[in-house]
């Protein structure tokens, strides 16, 4: 039985960290290594890698399975995405970021060329560290698959989010879902399926609460967004209402938004009994994205 | 028999291009789709789609193999990650080139964000295009290994080349060659490693061949840099001197950088007679590189 949040999470945040610097060395020594060690050895939520270990089935407090290598490898492989798809929306073209995670951007810290290009390769070391993964091919060939799909809906979701020239002239609440399933949701996804795929117990409704926990995680920032504050967050609060993104704050209003938010908890504590893994944490999983503050 | 070049090379340019345009399927109808047409179908050599095949031994006047339709999509998939690796040099903050294959560049066609989310998801589209090519779970395994390795290199190449910080004060001959075997050297050995792959001929040999060719394609194109124009090449020539790059024309001059050509193609001719694959065309791809004028 694992014990209960937030205690099981930072454990599992603590392992992945263990294993984390080790990734590196599939990069040389030299600026390019420094530059992707900054960003992502900085901190961070850890999110996606704790979901890639809660469905791969890894209690911190147990035995670990036969399969946490390549458990490790896949949260791995999800953190160096992570860390791509944040390195390039910070860019000054992109959202032009200046903070991430308390820290200053890449860009900022070095410039713009080093930022592009330590982002091209957390992009691509993340599918080296699955393809690595020691577990069976057709695992290896699927862990890519679900990463690099993932990836790619993920840019589409970034594009809705970003360019004016894909979005309606009055974007409705299915827009702001579809941007938000690309943007967050579809690496949450591939987080679930990839830790479910090293332990053999893929299932389609991982998808369904992938989805689900990805709008969770999308509405509480959003409500983060217009209530928090640097310090607390790492990272500049009101840059969506100042860009005048759409977000479900600015679509439904704070009270709507956080009806969504309870909605989306219901829903994801329903699927949370069909799937092959604790219900419990799964549930509590939501509450802490829903409660989250920071 | 494969007939001699440029027959065969056009032929696979042909056959290669009546594929390609049904790999844009992976993406919705929309502007991110229309950016990545523009800069995907808008021509070029196809070299490295041609290298694969080759190693596949695709005989474009001969019954295809069956294992074709995998080494098209392997195909398809190099010459994806090429294409991205173009977009995101082509931006201002790195080699900032306005013209392309003699079209605009697409961050002048767009701007810098569609270009950025271009290039990602023609990187992403990549590695899902090779997931998802028609062959067994180890070879679809080690054909993503083999293009996010070479994907990662090809970026520590970029760094060399175009990152100030990352080189030493007076590159030599050891750190030119590093940076042109990375940048140029592993998508061309990765598209030689993944034809052989899907045609079960791997060998180290094709690894070997594949840096010779790239280092010919490098010095030939640093030649064209200082010989060539802008109606022949497509793109501007004479950047590599006005940015001060260091190129192999600059260290060796002229006469040594065509001394360094004729020494690879050497190297090449030598390694033909030890691949899995007609002794006779491999010297002609040589040729085609080293004498190449566009």
């Amino acid at each position: 039985m694992i014990r209960p949040f937030p205690e099981s999470y930072a454990a599992l945040v603590q392992r992945f960290e263990r294993h984390l610097p080790s990734t590196l060395a599939i990069l040389p020594d030299g600026l390019l290594r420094d530059a992707v060690a900054h960003v992502l050895l900085g901190g961070g939520k850890r999110f996606r890698p704790v979901l890639c270990l809660v469905a791969a089935g890894v209690d911190p407090f147990a035995t670990p399975p036969a399969h946490e290598p390549a458990a490790l490898h896949a949260a791995a492989a999800l953190e160096w995405m992570h860390t791509y798809s944040l390195v390039h929306d910070d860019l000054p073209a992109l959202d032009d970021d200046d903070w991430r995670r308390g820290r200053a951007t890449l860009h900022r810290k070095y410039d713009e060329a080093t930022a592009i290009l330590a982002g091209d390769v957390l992009h691509a070391g993340a599918l080296a560290l699955a393809t690595g993964a020691p577990c069976g091919d057709g695992q290896r060939a699927d862990l890519c698959a679900i990463l690099a799909g993932a990836s790619v809906a993920m840019v589409q979701g970034q594009v809705l989010d970003t360019l004016p020239a894909a979005a309606p002239d009055t974007p409705g609440l299915g827009f702001v879902l579809a941007t938000i399933d690309g943007k967050t949701g579809a690496m949450i996804q591939a987080a679930l399926e990839m830790g479910a795929c090293v332990a053999g117990t893929r299932a389609a409704n991982w998808a369904a609460f992938g989805r689900v926990l990805g709008r969770l995680f999308q509405v509480s920032d959003d409500l983060l967004d217009v209530t928090g504050t640097l310090a607390v967050l790492g990272k500049t609060p009101g840059k969506d209402a100042a860009s005048r993104k759409v977000n479900l704050v600015a679509l439904l209003g704070v009270d709507g938004a956080r009806d969504f938010l309870e909605a989306c908890r219901d829903e994801a504590r329903a699927l949370s009994n069909d799937l092959p893994a604790d219900p419990d944490l799964l549930r509590a999983l939501a509450d802490f994205v829903a409660d989250r503050k920071s």
